[in-house]
Parts: C-alpha cells; structure tokens; sequence
C-alpha cells in the first residue's frame, strides 16, 4: 500500500519512542493517526468523519488505494463524489508522511491521539474538524482532564497598554489555577504566555507550523521555556510550514481548547478576530477587552462589543464569570466556513517563482482538478496570474491577515 | 390668596420682560408656572399631574387654599391624601416665589413654558415628571423644534483621554448640526460644551441651581460663551442653590432633552451613571465611550457594557446609529425611583450648624411630618444626627455622588 505497512511491527518502527513512550492505545492506530496528519490540512472533514466511522487504519487504507473501496465509508454520511475528491488531495502526500514521522521521532516530539489520557477532551466538540492527532512537547499530560482554561489572544501589533492586560489576566489567571492558551506569535499571545511562567502556572500553545521549526523565529526561547513547565503543540507533523490557511486553522484549536476566549487587542482586521468567530461557532465563550477608542489595537475588540459578539471583559473576576457560564455546542456549518480552499490555494503560491497546477495542488493538500478551478477563479478575481512557467501570486496586497 | 393674585394685570407686573418678551400664551398660566417653579422640587409627581389636569392657575389657587377645595383634582388620579401631604410641603415655600421671579427679571432670565414655540417638545415624554417651566438664558428659541441632539456627559474626574474623546464627539457633532447637551460640571461636560462652541454648533448647558449664580464658579466663562450662541437653562428659579437631589433631579432633564445619551468617561460610583439610568427609563438611546480597564475613569462604562445596558461608541458614526435607532417610550415608575426624598433630607442638612426640623422640611420642600419620619430613619441608618439645637449630617462619608 504505497509503501506503507499498518501492521504492529511497522507501526513499533515508524513510532519507536513515540509508540512506546504513548503506553496506551493501539499503536497500529496512532501510527495510522500519525500518518493522516501528514496527508490532510487542518481540519479536513471528509478525513475526520471518514476516521470517527471506519477508524484510521481502515480509512488510511481507504486513501492509498487507487480506486473504489469506500463501500464502508457511506455510513459516514459521505457521498463518493467527496470521498473521490478528497482522495484526489491525500494521494500526492502519501510519500511525505513517512519522512514526517522520522522528523518527529528525531526532534523528540510526542504524539497524542484521541483516547489516550493526554487527548484534550474540549477538542472532541470539534466533531469531524477535530484533529487527527496531536503533536506536542513539554508536559503533555497536562493536555488530558478537564483543568479550566481560557485562551488569551491578540494582535501582534500589540501597544504597551494591551501588552499589560494580557500579562495581567494571564498571571492572575495562572496564579489561580486557570491554564493560559495561546498562539505564541509576537504581542499579545507572548505576553500572555510569558506572565503564565512567571507566575508559575500552566500554560499551553497552539501552533500552526510543525514543532521542529518555531515560528516566530523571535520566540524561540519562549517556546523553549513553555515546554519544561507547560506543552506546545500542533496537529500538523514536523516539518509542516505554518501558511495564512493553517494559522487560521490554529485559531479554531485555540478556541476549541479553552473554556472561554479572552481578545485583548484586535486591530478592526485582526487575525485574533477569526478566532473569536471560532469561539462563537462552537459555543465557546468570547470575551474582549476594552481600550480606547483612539488605539487602533483596540478597534476589532470594540467592533465585537457593539455587534454584541463578546462581553466586556474588565478583569480576572470577569474571565472566572466567562469561564462558569461556558456552554458548548457544537455547530459544524459554521467551523467549516472559515477554512476555505481559496486561502490554501494562495498559500501554496508564491509571488516570485512560477508554480504548475499539479504542485500547487499537492502544496495545497488539494485535488488537481479543484486546484486548477479554483486558480482559475482567482485569476479571474485578479490575485493571482497565470505564466508561461505556471502560477504566482500577485501583489501581497492589504488582505493579508498574519 | 396668599398675597399672590392671579391676573392679567399681577401677571403683566410679576413677569415684566418675561411676559412681555415671550409673546406667545396666555401670562397668566406663565406667571402661574413661574411660581409653581418655586414651589416644587424638580420632578414633583403630584405637582405636575395637578397642572396637567386642572391647568396652572387653578392648581395654584388649590395648592394656595388652607384646607380642602381638591373635587376636581381627583381626575388628575391623585389620591385627596397626596394632595394634602403635597401642599403640606408647597406651602411653606409660597412666600419665596414673587421674589424668585423678581431675581429672574433683575437676571434677564427667559422664562419657557409648555405650548410656548420655544418649550422642548422631547420634555412631554417626562409625563408628570417634566418641568413646569424652564428658565433660559441664550438663544432660547433653539430650545424649540426637534432639531438632533445628543448628550454628552462623564465623570468630573476626568482623564486627558476622557476630556479629548467628549471634545472630539461634540464637536464632531456641532459640526454636523447635532446640538451637544450637557451639565457645565466640569471635566467631561466642560469639554464637551467647549468644543461644540469652536465648532460653531449648538450647545445647551442645563443646570441644577438657579441661573442667577452659576455652579461651578470655575465655568462661569463658559457658561457665559454658551449663552451668546446657544442656551443655559434650569427648571429652578433664581436664587435656588444646586444640591444633591437637584443634580440627580437635573440629570434626568438631560436625558429627556436630548435624542441619546453617551457617557464618555464614568467612574464605578459617578453620577453619568444617574443620567444613564434616566435614559434607560424613559426609553432613551444610551452608549458609553470605553477606555482603558487600567482606568478608573472608565470603570462606570464597562459596567454598563457589561450589564447589556449601554451601546459602545467608538465615533460619531456611532452616535448617528444611536440616535437614528431612538425610541421614545415614556415608563414614568422607573423615572420616579431616582429622585428620593432621602436624598432632599440629606441637602436640607448641614454638617456644621444643626437645623430644626421645620426648617429642613421648608428646605427640602417637605411637609414637616415627612421630614421628621424621614430624618427618623437616616438617624437609624446613622447619617444624621439629632442634636439638643437641631439636626445635623453626619461625617458626609464616602458615598457623596457629587
């Protein structure tokens, strides 16, 4: 099967510590978790409804065959159409999951998967958008259980005033037992996480690029320190870059991780206002903090706040309120929304060099049809442009949310 | 009657210029409510029920009499025993009234009456609750018409953010024909007069004393500079200090007068905090300016936006939607609750010299008996104190709104 046995023995190889270190669960099935997350992009639900009914090993086996076989796969209430479409975009990654396995195993990163004591229970309200697996390090054990979090989140082009919030209601939150998720970008999430540490409470961050590389490159250290006392973690493999799809993709597994969602400062754009849309699609919780109005990093906040999407969030005691009045439903129409293929074809661009539609589409996690349809509708809107050579992306242009 | 005699001729003498100038109406309603002003304290239920029932003039001759003479008062759906207990506190003070009168026409102070082209029309939706006249100074036909207004009013404590948002609004607001409503206090309301001034709009100062001594001294000036353009206006007579009831008494004629109201900057306690709840109850638009939560100038707005009470302003945009979405629902029990007779016995009291309880009841506008019941229980509560010469406040404490 493409070279890829799911059997104990290549399971126990491709694993090694990774395998051994889990101690629960069967290792044929994380290996095949394992393997999944290098074929899908965050939050794929034709995988994830596929894996929730026939389970990882036999959808893996569904993937790698050429054609047919998805008798099983009706009961996932999948059409074949989707399933065949889906296919299409898992088939030119198939030889880039072994490769991601060994990179994890050499960069010491663990992997947790659903049913083991580690997996964060809140991810299960993702449904079929929840991830395959998670990829981690530090304390990982402090994923599992249901400890109260609430995830503290913001520009990056943070002010001083927003800087200090953040911190604030992350040290008092940490002080009391509350674990502080956050994203580990530049501004507001790094405040939040490094007030965490100082006062020596748990703090967890959600990655959106593989665990061998940080990124931002500035936070290194950070991410380095969260790790001995909290956990890191991303859904895709090592050796995954963090793109505009993937960070938006993150976003939903910071809202969907935490009790509650706490937005310090958002500019009127913000990428921190994505996920607050994440908190409200699955009933999490949304609370943001007030600025002045004469602080363009407090604009997205007051935005939320007039539309009535967030309660105004003044202090701890207000991030406790926020937390016991959590309720959690899950509503997939809406979490889909907002990975749309449209961003993940621009990412697998580039402005420079040219790229054919076949790579894009593997680039992408996408069928070549789809690809070279939605290319299409792209140039049309004047994004991107067609060369003699293949595909760029056109100016970068204001759009850009990260 | 009293020595007050209610003719086209006492009425001519009494009013003078202020008769004169009006032009429009009948004088002896004018002189009529001129000296009702006198006797209420702002806001008299009874009062205002009365005169909407039988008219002024015959209101007065009741509130004159020394026993009886209430048969057609009962359509007013007054009770005979409120009617008595109201004149019980009326009574005392008809001997100040021609001299209030006197102060106004020595003052050049305008007065305004119901039906006069110049009465606010967004008065009548104070029900019983609306002033009986107005006192003006300025440009007093501005008063008139429905021309868009909003308030402008915060904290006295202002911050630098506090006073350059209120002056941006405001003047944004003038600029944009919106007249700008406010109390002169100082801070917020200052900033906000002023800056409608330079901006060449409207502006309407309303006031809690009588206009014959402004309050605070400090904004005397500009007090001054809204007359040549715009109005000053008071529903007490001349010679009437400002005391704790009648800033609580005022605030609601500044919600009342104007479309919307936005709170700029409000401390947890502060008295914006009294106007917003005017608002509110006569169903008036109300929308509160964030700022900092590092701020306690902005501690009252964020409880409002918690509470779902108020909208978020963050511009003018934001004040046009607030007044284009406004309802005028009159709910005159919630409008009674803020204007306490506690609050009266309280002003009437001083801290240094005691006062026997005729005199506080005079002062308070109280028949003697309500006020020896109330000065009875603020004895148990511990805020008053009865000495062997009279009564006196207790230490004024922390609970002073102004």
């Amino acid at each position: 099967m493409n070279g890829i046995e799911l059997t104990p023995d290549a399971a126990a190889r491709a694993l090694g510590p990774l395998g051994a270190e889990r101690g629960d669960g069967d290792p044929v099935d994380a290996y095949a978790r394992a393997l999944w997350s290098a074929l899908v992009e965050p939050g794929d639900r034709v995988a994830g409804a596929l894996i929730d009914t026939v389970g990882a090993v036999r959808a893996l086996e569904m993937a790698c065959a050429t054609s047919g076989g998805w008798d099983e796969a009706a009961l996932a209430g999948l059409t074949r159409n989707e399933l065949t479409q889906a296919r299409g975009r898992w088939h030119p990654r198939i030889g880039a999951a072994p490769p991601a396995l060994e990179s994890a195993r050499r960069a010491g990163v663990q992997l947790v998967i659903p049913g083991d004591d580690a997996w964060p229970q809140r991810a299960y309200d993702l449904g079929p958008y929840a991830p395959v697996c998670l990829w981690a390090r530090g304390e990982v054990a402090l994923l599992g259980g249901m400890t109260p979090a609430f995830a503290v989140v913001g520009a990056r082009a943070s002010s001083s005033y927003g800087e200090f919030v953040a911190a604030d209601l992350a040290a008092g939150g940490a002080a009391a037992g509350i674990a502080v998720y956050s994203g580990a970008a530049y501004g507001i999430d790094a405040a939040a996480h490094a007030a965490a540490l100082s006062a020596g409470g748990v703090t967890v961050a959600i990655m959106a690029g593989g665990l061998d590389r940080t990124y931002p490159v500035g936070n290194v250290d950070l991410v380095e320190r969260i790790t001995r006392t909290g956990v890191v973690i991303a859904e895709v493999p090592c050796g995954t870059t963090p793109t505009k799809h993937r960070f938006l993709a993150r976003n939903r597994l910071i809202a969907a991780l935490s009790d509650a969602t706490v937005i310090v400062e958002a500019g009127w754009r913000s990428g921190a206002l994505n996920t607050a849309h994440h908190a409200q699609a699955i009933g999490r919780p949304l609370g943001v903090v007030p600025g002045p109005i004469t602080s363009a990093s407090s604009m997205g906040c007051h935005r939320l706040l007039r539309e009535g999407d967030a309660v105004c969030i003044t202090g701890l005691d207000d991030v406790r309120e926020l937390i016991g009045l959590g309720q959690t439903i899950f509503s997939s129409a809406q979490v889909g929304d907002h990975i749309d293929d449209r961003t993940r074809v621009l990412d697998a661009l580039s402005a420079r060099s040219a790229r054919e539609t076949a790579d894009v589409a593997r680039r992408a996690g996408l069928a070549v049809g789809e690809a070279a349809a939605l290319l299409g509708l792209l140039e049309l809107d004047g994004v991107v442009e067609r060369r003699a050579t293949g595909w760029v992306q056109r100016a970068p242009g204001a759009a850009t949310l990260w």
